[in-house]
Order: structure tokens, then sequence, then C-alpha cells
């Protein structure tokens, strides 16, 4: 293993491979490889990225077969076969069967500038400034959403002030159970102070915040408050979505119809960059063409990818499959909470997005390293790194799910004992 | 042909569909084709991003290798043999000839998300708040590029005030030739009103403004006056950068030495997103690990095309024939020019961006229109798309050059017809 | 009674005069006479300036002496003997007896002026932005004040963003009995998405809001989150200060200690404009000779019968006659709610502030023209004008008191059957 | 002498007392006494305040009698008799004589909130945020008015960004002879990256800035710039107006036409505070009643004083004598520039405002010092305090005049000396 490249040439800013002090080689599905050989676990899946694991066959045969046949791999917003291709298939999966007439937009291929790009539309077909983000909620870096973002440590960095969004807490923070009800009195209060909003920004489940989880009671708490004050509803299912909580959208089945929804990460497939909201058509109707434009927005490689990727939700065996593995992963973490009791320890999540809340971000931290010292790649999330999240290829099979728990779970022993 | 997905399910926000009314299957170096098979020879470049040609043959092959050997795909900020293969070459190609130590920052693969991180870091570095950005500059559309960002078409859309920018007008912009000078006297003015700044944000080729092309003494004269009141230089070098003004970057043998170089585009070489700062060490200390982060930052694709890139720049007639290429395209436009005096008209450009200044955007239009129908794509850019810019592959085979440019001719001579 | 030149050339922004009708001429403690001969009982008192009465004997006679004698009339922030006398009876008759150090700020002659200058205190001492504003709170009409006052009937004319405020409910209000709990919780919170605030701006008896008064308990709450996380704490008790609610300042006799109090209204005793800070000397010592200045701030004739006014405070008998008077005008309004059942009247006050809130703003202004018509002065505020406040001078002769109180009983009733 | 008071209790921020270190006792027309006894000759007349001189005569006459007679001192902005008298004579002698219909409001008697109201009422007539000011301006403390002051002594306070304003070159600062053309033909240009003005804000004399005199032709092209831009021409000649420069307003037969006039300082005659600004009819139709409020907008005082002062201005020798002594200002500071050559010192003002630029702060303040302590009050001004102001009352006899003028040259030699 040589990081001395790295060390020399890379940015001071490098971060994960912190965490994972070695140089990868080579990954299949929920595994990883280094360049010594060393094989790992992947229960991180390139921060929620490969729900369909890395160099998905399917996808990896059909990239080949694209790149071979000279498929336009970069086109802008300009029409290909490919990019028709998905839009059919993403309209046939996933909209229609859910009696959704929303628009497909393709932008700037990160989630921060699909979350840029909805809180621009929210303000243009409102005429409003203010956008309602909840604590705990990560939506990006770029300055527009950044100042959605709640995290400290990634606001302190943006050099300007992080203006033009009304903060409340996410259902399962402090004072979350009745911040609605007070934000709607507020706003019928002429002195309140504050303005009517624009939209309410919200992901139904918060991953990169702790992996919190909204019940559909608030959720749609915070969808009535948004019809109620003519503010439109915005949905953040960059990291949630794509089948990851053992349904399409994270939200899906509870009766919910967002304004505008935000994608990217595992919408790909392989890993290669897409974004893309879907807006009501009478939302987005107030675009003007080339209104935000972006150069990677046609991605033929992540369109060929994705239009497989739709195939798995076609199939009703997988994520019948997803939501079974996830209660596998459930179960063991609460075991592990059983065993350690007394520490507050608390387990949360939905699908295959399961976390335990240990409390203490040096003692996750701990875990991370030895679990990665073991074979076994994990991120800590949430405030100060205290949440040990699992969010392992959707695709992983059952040994590597079951092996990859028992590390986690000697891991932790193995922390414990130091403490 | 069929548009009608797309006229369905897509957002009405798309728009070079709208100047190339049909769909493309296939694409090679500077040949572009739709599915009733006709073929467009591509001007245009993917807005600036096939320097190599679409579909480049080496790049493709390299591909298909790392698909076929299962290479790490996607791997965030990790290290991967694929990125240190990329980061290694990077420092040897480009970096050591030069007797730069800039190190490599890796970011959200969007142009716009580079300059973000560059003004954050720049903020970070100096302690301060506003940056300096030109009339006619192109930065990104989240909202701190878009801050920077000239255009008014781009900037009404932004919903909230785009703030902490101080504007001045580039240098081929009326007062161009007096603001340096006169911003420097109004900075030691303690009466001026105005603050240092962190940084100045600048194209040394300014692309999507209309192909400005900064003199080396106006670019020294921005960086002397940065490093007289204690401001960053940072160079956008997005659109123009990696060989596309017959050098690897737009400025280079000027003499200059900016901070903090921006990067995206053509870095990747196949297409694949990718963005890159280049930060002095001494700047780049300023960063915390994780400081910026982004799902999309490690893409083995890119860095596969994008070492395979970097090998041109180790051929020396390579960039002989861009320079070459160049010249041929400024000649054509130079004739034209002369064919229809008498009406403002100029010719702009360095190397392979080459741009037919028409002083009206309808007529460009309809040059664009024309062109398309004979089989040529353009990209019309600046103020109400008035300039025709042409930015086909560097690797555009002659012939194709030639035929484009008498398309072009063409597509020009009947547009003057109609008017 | 003409009003013709006013009509034709005072600016529509003129407001009172369409509340009263009519010119005045001539006023005398609490009776204002018009040129046509009616008398007035005035239970606004100028907006709660004139606590001392219209034309107050004592301050009269020593206001002529002073202009007899060539006294410096305007002096900026010069010393004259006429602000020594002044400082120095502030000192002992305000600040000794309460062992306070504060230092006293002289700044432009309106309260708006005060409270901007303590927020920009605020903000240096604690190198922090944001300011803690309530609900209902009134502090200003300019830009820095306006940002803090809450009606968005004055706010919605800032033309700019108002930016840099963290609303908070007041106690009274709904939500105000948890927010500050919960404010504190989430500034413990590195992911609430909050700054640590400079101050909290708070009125501890909001006047223009509505005669809001908050109790003992929540003011402590408030002083004890400010010292915990380490902000400032401003009360702003230009209204409802000097002697208006039975103590000196509004919030005497509670053990609470702010770091800066804005004054003015009263201070100058006989309608002549002051404003004036006290900050502590730690916070005071934040501030460079010269930083915030302003023309009118030494005035010669608002030191003169502003020495005069602390007289009263030196006298027991004048705030005991202030508490039964404020008890008599309560006990008035109590009758009416009782009066007036099912209508969830509120009687609200403290001191000569008291006030009934009707819920009704269209009712109030019925009231408030019938009591002109009456010859009685009011002034409805709150929220659409639907609290009628009742703020008489202090000095209002028993007489006039209950011919006031009658002439109010009259005109609710008048009111009402109209409804 | 005793100033312990002061020391002990006054806040730090006190700056005139630490020029002029006395205590002042008495004061007449263009003389101050200290409690010493010891007589000052008042070249800065309270900042622009005291045109008329400190006690004038006739005023104090009227004020006394209006105290007498019971007059109402405070009034909001309800009518008044006093008020009236006031309206009448204002629009008598200077608005029906030059053809205006400007309306006049009243706001919070500082100069600061003037401006503030202006803005306000720029921002809503045009539905824009930026407005344009000039290097070397002042416009005020609070947030809104600060934002268009230039002077970075005072905006180094605010503590937040200062926003919404667009920063021009005045006319004599480096730049200024292009400024206005450079800004016409940027926002001819989509691409700028500039917004349309709500309004430029200018002093056609400005006074704190440094004594810089705009010229007829200068001002002439802000306004024809602001008409071609649908922008309103804000004057501010609150410290050159109501007579200084020899005419009412300092801007008087140049055929301009602002849409908005900020008066304050001399307008109350007397010292006391008053502010009001004009409005042309059209804008002013864009108020509501109360959108502007303010406690001290109703003055008795400086309504009573103000309408006396308006007397000056029927006695045609009035002006003529201000011309006169103005004149004799000019060639004593001429000559002094001639006496001391090389220094590059530079005279400049119109009627009685004159001044020497020195271009040496630190000389300019022992200037002061020493004419301090000879018996003579002067103030610097401009960046760095460089810049001698003169601006002695209107009134001043010939006598002190020319006493104060041979004072200052005195000063001058003995600082020299010390050089």
């Amino acid at each position: 293993m040589d990081t001395t490249v790295f060390e020399a040439h890379e940015s001071t800013i490098r971060g994960y491979c912190r965490n994972y002090p070695t140089v990868f080689a080579s990954a299949s599905n929920a595994r990883q490889v280094d360049e010594d050989g060393r094989s790992y676990i992947d229960f991180f899946a390139g921060a929620g990225v490969l729900n369909f694991g890395h160099n998905n066959p399917r996808m990896k045969e059909a990239l080949i077969d694209f790149l071979q046949a000279d498929g336009v791999a970069h086109s802008l917003d300009t029409y290909t076969t490919t990019k028709r291709d998905f839009v059919a298939r993403f309209q046939e999966v996933v909209l229609a069967p859910r009696g959704m007439d929303h628009r497909m937009q393709f932008m700037g291929p990160t989630g921060s500038n699909a979350v840029e790009a909805a809180m621009k539309l929210a303000r243009k077909a409102t005429g409003r400034r203010e956008i309602v983000a909840f604590s705990h909620g990560f939506h990006g870096m770029t300055l527009g959403s950044l100042a959605a973002t709640a995290n400290d440590a990634f606001r302190q960095w943006s050099g300007v002030p992080l203006e033009h969004i009304h903060r409340l807490p996410f259902e399962t923070a402090p004072g979350g159970d009745t911040a609605l009800a007070e934000y709607r009195t507020a706003l019928q209060d002429p002195s309140s102070g504050l303005l009517p909003p624009a939209a309410f920004l919200v992901e139904p489940v918060q991953a990169e915040g702790g992996v919190n989880v909204a019940s559909r009671d608030w959720l749609h708490e915070v969808q009535d408050l948004a019809r109620e004050v003519g503010a439109l509803l915005i949905f953040d299912d960059i990291q949630a979505g794509i089948g990851r909580t053992g349904t399409y959208f994270s939200f899906d089945g509870m009766g919910l119809d967002p304004d505008i929804i935000t994608l990217a990460k595992g919408l790909g497939g392989f890993g290669t960059p897409i974004a893309m909201n879907l807006n009501k058509p009478e939302v987005d109707d107030h675009w003007s063409p080339g209104a935000h434009t972006g150069t990677f927005r046609g991605q033929g490689l992540s369109f060929v990818a994705g239009t497989v990727a739709l195939d798995y939700f076609t199939d009703e065996s997988f994520l019948a499959d997803v939501l079974a593995k996830g209660e596998r992963m459930r179960e063991r973490l609460t075991a592990l909470v059983r065993e350690h009791p007394g520490l507050g320890w608390e387990v949360r999540g939905r699908g295959m997005i399961q976390a335990l809340d240990t409390g203490d971000g040096a003692f996750a931290k701990r875990v991370q390293q030895t679990a990665f010292e073991a074979g076994l790649l994990i991120g800590p999330c949430g405030s100060g790194g205290r949440v040990i999240k699992l969010i392992p290829p959707l695709t992983i099979p059952e040994d590597d799910l079951l092996q990859g728990l028992d590390l986690l779970e000697q891991a932790i022993r193995t922390a414990r004992e130091a403490d």
C-alpha cells in the first residue's frame, strides 16, 4: 500500500481515506478489495450510492455494450436514445404506478445541485424567499443547499452568512413534536416577525443527520401546513430513496404528495453521477428553458445503468428481500443494545438503512476503526459522528450481511472493552 | 425520431434539445449521429467537455478494461489505485514541469461546485467576505457561484439576493481598461465604501461570456493587485483549460501564479463528470478534513479516462496541431467578417476556442438553426446569444473541421439572406 | 379648524392626525386643547413620552431660565454644564441606589437609534451576528431596529430582507412558555442549524406590541440563557421605563441585571428628543470614541427638563401615586370586561400602562373614534390595533383620570351598540 | 472645569469632548463660553446645525413665548397650529418660489432617519433593492443609512454585512469623471452582473466626506442617468442645505429636480431636532399612513424656531451676506495655501462651507488642538480627518469671522512649525 502520492499531492481536505487507510483496487457487490488483496465487507456503499452493489454485473454488461456501440456518453440536455430509454422506463416503473405526473429535471450531477434547483423553483413559483429546513438536515455543500444543511461542522465553512432559511426542529429533535403547530400559529400572527415560506424542505429519513426517521403523521403535518400557508413541499430523498428503505421512495405508501422530490446517489445505479428532480407540472411550468444549466446533466453511462436499476423495482421479491435484510440488521442492532445496557443506545432506521446511536462520537470512531481493521467498512454520522449507520448494498449476499454484522458486533465489544 | 417521451415527462427547463431537435444515438470523435442515421459535425463538444472527441478510442478501451476488472467506480474520497494513477500522472505531466506544488482537491463533479469550494477556501484563508468577479463571467448555477456569474438570464432565477461579490468589468468590456487601477485606488481610500476582497475570481478566457480573451498584461495586473491587497487569485479554467487554447492551462506561458485553479469539463476526458481544484499548499492548509464533502468526488471512470487524456500532453505535436487548427478556424472566421463587411462583426479566441461576435442574438440563432439543419452543431453564447462559439474536439479530423467550417460559412450566408 | 395646509403639503404617510382630526393649539398636563377651544383628556401622552404631563410647570420654568441664560442648546457630545447636571443627577437618583455602574451613552435622539447602537455594541462585544428578538416586539423603524421589530405592518416597508435576527415567541404568545427551553436545547446541538446569538433584545413590558407584560420568572429565564450562551441581555425600556410601570425601570425589583438598557421617550421629560443607553462598563469598553455618532446627541433642553424629571423619583409618594392610579385604571378596565362578557376581552398592564385587549381591531378603532369625539385621546396598539392602550401622563389629576375613564366606558358602550 | 462626572459615567464612545476638553456653559451666535469664562469662536456650529447662531434672539423669544403659551411641544404626527405655521411657511418661502410640489414628510428627528425613510420609499416606489451611493458619502449611523455611508471608520462597527448599496466614486474621487458613463454602459449590458438601482443617493456638497463639491454638470449626469434607468434621484442636503452654501438648497439654481430631498440639521434653526424629507407627490403616493413612524416626529420647539429661520430667506441681503462671508473665508484659505506652498493643500467649498484639505490627518488634528487652545472651534473631517472644515454660523459677526480666521492662520503656522 502506497499512499505517499496522496499525501504529497492531494488536498488536506481529503477525509474518508483517513477512516479507511488503504488503497482499494477492485470492488464487487458488497466487497471491496485493496491492493494488498485484503477484502472488506462494505456497509457504507459509497455513502448510499451503491444500492445495487459495486460493479453490478447487469449494469456492467450494459455499460460495456454502450461503450462499444459508441453511445452518447455526454449530451448536456440534448435528446439521446439512452436518455429516452431512461425517462420512459422511469415513467413506467416509478411514476405511472403511483399516478404521479411529475416531470423529470436533470441538473449538474450532485445532490447539492438538485437541492439548489428545487430551492430556486420553489422561490420562483411562490415569489417568496424563506425556506423551512430542519435541524439535523443535510442537503449539500454549495451556498444555497449549505444554508439548508444544519450541521455546524459544515456551515462554519461558508465564509458568508447563510440566510433565507427558517429552521425548525426535526420531528425527533427536542421540540420537534410541537414546532409545526407553533410555527402555524406564528404564521397566523401578523406580529410574529416571520414571513410565510416558499417551501418546506425535508428528508423523510434523515441519513447524514443521524438516521432520524420521520413518522407518517408528522410528514402529513408538514404537508398540511405547507398547503395551508401556500408553500411547496420538497422531499429530499437523495440518500434514502431508490429502494433503500424497502420502498422506491422513502415515503411510499404514506399517502403523501410532495411538489418536488430531489434524487441523486442511487439513481444512476453504478456510482456514476446523476441528479434529478421530480417537479409537479404546475410547479415545473415556472421554469424557462435553460434557467438552471449544467455541463454534466446528460450522462449516458448513468442513464444506461440507471435504466437497468429500474428493473429491480419490477421484481416484487427485490424489495421484500430488502425489508427482510433490514429486519435482520435491526434485530442484530437491537440485540447489541440489550448486550450493552444502561448506555442509552438507540436503534433507528427503516429497511436497509439501520443505525445504532451510541451517543458518543469518540466511541463510534473507535468502533469504525476496529471494524475497518477487521475488514468491515462503516461510516459514522450524526452530530459528532456518534451514530453508526449501516447502509450495505441492497444486493448484499446473505453471507456477507451476516459476516458483516458479526464483525460489527465484535468491533463494538472491542471498543467497549477499551472504555 | 420520437421526442414525445421528453415532451411529456421532462421538465420545461430542458434547453439545448430545443436547439438540436433530434435524438442522438451514437457519437465518435467530432461526429454525432441521430437515430435516423443523420450525421452531425460537432463544433460544440458538449460545451467544451469533449476535448478528446466522443468515445475517444484509447479512453474507451481503458474504460472497458477497467469495468471488466471490477475497478472501483465510485469511491468518495477514499484511496484507489485508479485515483492514485491519475494524481501521480497529473503531477508528472502538468504540475512538475511547471514547477507547481499545488494540491489537488476533488469535490462534487460540477464546475459550479469547484467554484463554490474555491470561494469558501479564499474566504477562510483571508477572513474576508467579498470576492471580485467580472462582467460576462460564468462560474455556475449554485447560489455561491451564481453570485459570481454575471449574466442576468441566470441571476434572475436565484430567488434571493446574490451577495458578497464585487463586480468589475472584464478587460474587454467598457471600462475594463481602467477598472483595476480605479479599484486599487478605491481600496487605498478608507472612505471608498469598499472592503478589501478575499479573492479575484477570473476566467483567463471567458467562454460562456462570449469568448473574451484576457491579455497577459491585464492578467498580471489582476495578479499584482490581488497580491497588493492580500487577496487570492483564483483562475476559473473550467472551459478554457485542458488544452483548449493550445496550452494545457489557458494562462500557460504568461508567468502567472494563481493561488487556486478550478478545473472540470475536459479533465475527465470522456465526458464523465469530475471537478478538481488546484490549491497552493499554504492556502490549502486552511482546509480541515471533510470541510467540503460530496458524494461523487471519486469517479473511477473519470480518473481512468482522465489519465489517458494526460498522455496527449506528453506528445508535443498534439498542442501544435491544436494551434494549427485554431489558426485555420480563425482565418475562416476572419474571412467571413471580410465577406460581410460593415456589420461590426468581430473574431475572438485563442487556440481551438474561436468565435464570431455578430452583435445580434436573433441572427446568431438563425445561423445555429440553419447550421443544424445542414448537419453542424454550434452553440451561441454571450449576452443574448450573439456570439457564435466554435469549440470542436481538439482531435477533430482535418476533413471534419474544414467541412464544418464550410457548413458554417454557408449557414451564415443563408442567415444573412434572410435579413 | 383648517387642515388644508396639511392635506396639500404633508406626506400621505401622516397617521395619528387621521385618528385625531383636529388641530391642537395648546396643552397642559393631561389636557390638549384644539384651536376651536375644545379640550381633550390625553390618555396617550405622545406615545408614552409625556410621563410628566404637557408643559410640566417645573420643567417649563427651567427651560425658560435656560433659554434666557443662553444655555448651550445643541452641543453634539461636547461637555456642557447642563449635560453634567443631567449625568450627575441620573447617577445619583437612578444608578447609585441600584448599585449600577452602567455608563451613559447618548446617540441620535430616537429610540430606534438607541436600539441600533445597542445592537452594534452587542455584536462588537461578542463577535457574533444574530440577535434574538421576540414576537410582538417593537424596536424602531431604521433597518437594524426594524429587523428586530415584529409587526409585519412595519416590516413590509423595508424594501430589503430583514436579517440577522432570530425570532422567538414572547412569553405571552403561543409557544412562549417553552420557546426558551427549546432554544437552549437547540443551541447545545451542533446540528440545530442555529448560531449562538450576540444578544437577547427584549422589552420587559411590550407596549406597542399590545401591552404584554413579561413575568419575573420568564425575564430571569431570558437572562440566565443569555449568560449561559455568552450573549448580552438588552432591555428595551423605551416606552415602559421612566416611571410608567410604577417603578423607574419597568424591571425594577426583580433582581435582573441587563448588560444594556435602551431609554428615550420619557427621559427628556418635556417631549424634547433624547435617547440614552446604559452600558455595563465591560461591554461599553468595546466602543471606540466616535464609533456611533449623531448630530443631535447633546440636547440642552432635554437635559434641563430631564434633570427636573429625575426629581420626581426622589419623592416616594410619586411612584406610590402612579401605582394607585394604575390600580384605579385596572379596576375600571376589569369592570368593563365584566360588563361585556363572553367577548374574550382581557385586561393587561402594570402601573399606569393598562390595556384592554378587545381582540377586534375594527371595534377598537370605533372606540377610539367615539372617544375622540367625546374628548378623550387614546391609541390602539397590538396586531391589527385591537388593544386599547391607556397611558395617561403619570401626573394626570385624579379628576381627569376618572373623567377619562368615564368617557372610555361610554365610548365602549356606544361602539358595542353599533355591533 | 470638572469633567470627572463624564469620565466616570459617560460612555467611552464620547468623541468631540476629547477635541474640545472643556465644559461649555453658554453660547450666543458664534461664541461659546466655558464654565471658566473662556470664550471660543465657533467655526463648527454644532456640525452644521446652528446656521442661525447659538441662541438666535428672534428664535429664543419665539420659543419662550411658545412655552409660556403652553404650546404643544410634542405632538407625534397630529396636527398642531405650530406645525401648520411651519408647513405653510415652508411652502410659501421655499417650495412655491421654486415651483416645487414636493410633500413634507416628518420622521424621527435625525438625518439618519430621514435617509432611511428615503431609501424605503425609493425601494417601494421602484420595486428594486440596490441604491447607488458614492465614495466619501455620509448618510448616517443606522443600519440602512450606514450601508450608504462610505467611511470605513463608521462601517466597521456594523457587526453585520452592509448590503444592497452599489458604490460609485464621487465626482471628485479618482475615477469619478468616468464612473457614471461606465455604470450606464454596464446597466445596458445584461451580463454586467449589476441590477438596475432603485435610486441614486447623493450629497450635492459632501460635508463630512471632506467638503467635496459636485459640479452642476455631474449632478445633471446623475439625474439624467437616474431618469434613464428608472431610478429615483435623492439629494441628501442635510448638512449643506438651509442656506449653508449661499442658497437655500445646495443645488439651487442648477435646474435640478430631485425626487426626494432629505433635510435635518439646520432646519429647526435653534439646534432642536427635526428631520424632514421632501417627496415628489407621485413618489410620496407609495407611502401608506403610518408606514414609517417615530415618536419625536412632531417637535413644537423645532417648528417654532424653524418657522423663524425661514424668515431669513425672505431677506435678500441674508444670502448675499453668506456669499460675501464665504468669499472672505475662501480668500483667506487660498492665501494659506500660498503661504505654505508645495504641500499639495487644496481649498474647497461653496458659500459658508469652506475647507482646507491638508492631506494629513495628524497635522489637521494638531491645527484643531492648537486652535482650540487659542479659542477657536473647528472640526476636521474627510478620510483620516485631514480636511479642516469651516462652517461658522451664517449669522457670525464680521469681527468674529475675521478673528477666527486669524486664529486659524496662526494655528496652522504653529502646527507647521512643529513639523
